[in-house]
């Protein structure tokens, strides 16, 4: 079965950039919680009016940075789901801009139920439709080896 | 040798303050960032008249989140080193909030050649520093399994 | 002669989301200053090579609330000049979320000469293409009172 | 009798820092806000656990730069109350960096009841505390021109 991603593009602003005049690193992780947007929905449908009711925590970011970003080029961000366990799940990220990789990233986020102050199993409809955005393990991008050669434009 | 960290404190803001009315997770690579600037300044001293001179480059982030901060409460951030390699290094940090550690996270920093672009040693008197601020190994918190146990307000 | 506008869309992220469920007031300045990039371009060709050339200063900013704005709908955001002086020029921009006009603000711009740091005139053929682009001074918006009766979702 | 205003400290963080490696213009009405604080507390004392409770809509924000500031110095912030009406106040706040006046800024807040969706009275024993933080009248900062002559570092 063909697997998919969710695809969402971001125009960098002006604030975005830093002294080095590159995407400031920090921006990533905001991006990146922007474009699991659809990830959010299957738990929360209407996100928009619900927003307060959205029942996942974020347990742990991870973010390799590949390669320098700017203004002036939309970024292409991917999400797939690299991971689902009983109460959680892993998202896998990558950010594109003029078609380089240029970051990736992991988020680590927790079903959780408010009630009770616990972890709760991932409902398996849900589960289901996050099974559809599986990553491809043959993905090469999963194995670049982060941070090791830094680009610099 | 006693080893030593650095401290620094922040106010949380209104503007970090999310929908779920705890501090968004987004602002503590903002924050850690911040709070790595006396690291920063062994690499480029005079840090804020030459900033665009500091030759590190962020190559990964890591944060874990262990329990919610609020705004209200100053945060409290301790950076140490972890690891200090040929052309790299990583810091270890705590955020803490009425003093519980709710935050930490590693940061891989790349000391970089812009002249030749590439990688290049970190000066033996900056490695000297940066020894001093070695994490202690016995450091409970390193052990503190991640994400696992995310506490609600 | 028909006047024309710059048209911006924004997509909100949860991270703009603040504690009353709805976007923070301060990220307006910073979409604002987004969707002033083609008045930045007018200044500076292929700003995104050139962004540390951009001779623009900014001196004022002003921003009217007049409802409130979420996430889940894009932002459209119209750029018109309302004023053009010697040595500066004045933006005029609204924030339109489901059609409804939920935000405006003014932004005075000063072209700087930095190698003798003082504002310098705008040159003819900027001032020429800035001209195509002035707000319509029957525009009902502009008489809007600003801050009176902020809506509430 | 002595009026006095309230000082608020902050410690700009790299990622304030814009392409021209001066503070951004948009981080000031974030810093703004935060020197707020005080006066959210006259509406709502506890204000870190009762944060949506708060009354008050933000309607109109003004902002001057004077001049540019950037990263290793704190910014100091004085924050005043220039008007106070029957349903809303005026803050008149100003932000120093190596004791120069860098940025001022108005804001107007709405004291609003969300019950009936209403601009509401500001409660007399609130108005009389505002009252202790009126600016002076002979403030000289007050008849600075404003964006006339921006300084460049």
């Amino acid at each position: 079965m063909k697997q998919t991603m969710w695809k969402t593009t971001i125009r960098p602003a002006f604030n975005d950039i830093d002294a080095f005049v590159h995407i400031n690193n920090c921006r990533l992780p905001v991006w990146f919680e922007l474009a699991r947007e659809p990830v959010f929905s299957l738990f929360t449908p209407d996100l928009a009016e619900n927003l307060v009711e959205l029942p996942l925590i974020v347990a742990r970011v991870t973010v390799d940075y590949l390669a320098q970003m700017t203004i002036g080029h939309d970024v292409e961000i991917h999400t797939h789901i690299r991971k689902i366990g009983r109460t959680s799940l892993t998202t896998y990220q990558e950010a594109y801009q003029k078609g380089v990789l240029s970051v990736k990233g992991d988020c680590v986020l927790v079903h959780f139920d408010y009630d009770n102050e616990k972890a709760a199993p991932i409902p398996p409809p849900v589960a289901e439709e996050l099974r559809k955005h599986m990553i491809d393990p043959d993905n090469p991008n999963l194995k670049t080896r982060s941070g090791r050669f830094p680009a610099v434009s």
